[in-house]
């Protein structure tokens, strides 16, 4: 798939070669890396009985040791009955919407990554906590520091998988649409894009929380919402 | 599955029953469709040779009929080399991160749906302006009766796949962190919700649009940023 998504990029006809693609395939690791930086979020995918589940959860990856952590005891539960099975992680940023003057030209701007491998379910009690602090520190950079370890009964009941980030593919597209200079360029029609844009908002304490104690200036952090709480 | 999700909530002990569950599955469909009404891309599962592949696509629903339509040419490709083969459909809403005292605690506020079957690819006519109607709409409600719609030749180079809604499972975590009433409650640590928005920011019109086009209102209507531009 690699290989086929690297002549993708090479088979630039004369339609396209003045003007930028919209869609594209990647095998850079640094597109790769900066697409898993940008999610907490994966869908993982698993063949149960034949048949594919995808299933939402959270990863993390330790980009020294080329390792992505994915939470998940429904994926977990598949492994145990299916072992050394491959699985799909695709994690997808939306970008915004491509209003063309044609239906046909019409799209999403988006970046998303898939990766493919066969998972370790993780049991090394060092590697849990290791992997456990890189999928909370995606989530919540440094809420690893502040909030309470788990014990060891809670790391024996933590499902976690690793997986080696070595087979990947990397899909994004982007920009204005393409319809133009071309006979839909006539039509008089507004085209354009329009941004689909996330945010974390003001943190909602939690209602039992005790008077006097302060927002984290990590949690406040997250988002710009915070900042006004 | 459906089943076990519906035993899954009947299942309430003496721990949960007197407080808000945090993750629950359901086989509402009053449920299904809200989570399918609030999205418009998907992550579809196919297997390929064997394995799992999770793609990003576009989706939309004919409530009337119970039909998801799926657009993606990828899908199509391994849907012809494993013809009449299960696929899982799946549409995630992350509401926001849930920081509690403890790391075992963590989680993520989420509505996800999960819809199983065995698709066809619509190759009639109509269908297909149907479908993609459906599927535009989703997206961007009023561009169909806007943009120029499909040509004949458009058509036949567009892959839409129909599952019915039959078969689908639910599954949300909502509420606040739920170690407040135990020890963990005393260490005097910050716990709470994180929401996470999305919203759609001021239409970006195509570099190329000529001047004195103005912005239709059904895009000026996408998003809150779009009222001021």
């Amino acid at each position: 798939m690699s290989t086929q998504e690297q002549n993708q990029q090479l088979a630039v006809t004369d339609r396209t070669r003045h003007r930028r693609l919209r869609e594209q395939g990647s095998t850079e690791v640094a597109e790769l890396d900066a697409i898993l930086r940008g999610g907490f979020v994966c869908h993982l995918g698993v063949v149960v009985d034949g048949a594919p589940m995808v299933v939402p959860t959270v990863y993390g990856v330790d980009f020294d040791a080329r390792t992505l952590y994915v939470h998940g005891s429904v994926a977990s539960r598949s492994l145990v009955r299916a072992p050394a099975q491959t699985v799909c992680v695709t994690v997808t940023h939306i970008d915004g919407l491509v209003l063309a003057r044609s239906v046909f030209e019409h799209g999403v701007n988006y970046r998303s990554a898939m990766v493919y491998g066969v998972p370790r379910t993780v049991t090394d009690g060092d590697e849990l906590l290791h992997g456990l602090r890189i999928v909370t520190e995606r989530c919540a950079p440094g809420q690893w520091e502040y909030a309470r370890r788990p014990s060891r009964k809670e790391l024996a009941a933590t499902s976690l998988l690793a997986l080696p980030l070595t087979e990947a593919s990397v899909k994004t597209a982007s920009g204005p649409p393409q319809d133009g200079d071309g006979p839909d360029g006539e039509l008089g029609l507004w085209a354009g894009v329009v941004p689909l844009r996330s945010y974390f908002d003001a943190p909602e304490p939690d209602p039992v929380l005790p008077a006097g104690i302060a927002l984290p200036p990590h949690v406040a952090a997250l988002g710009a919402g915070s900042s006004g709480s």
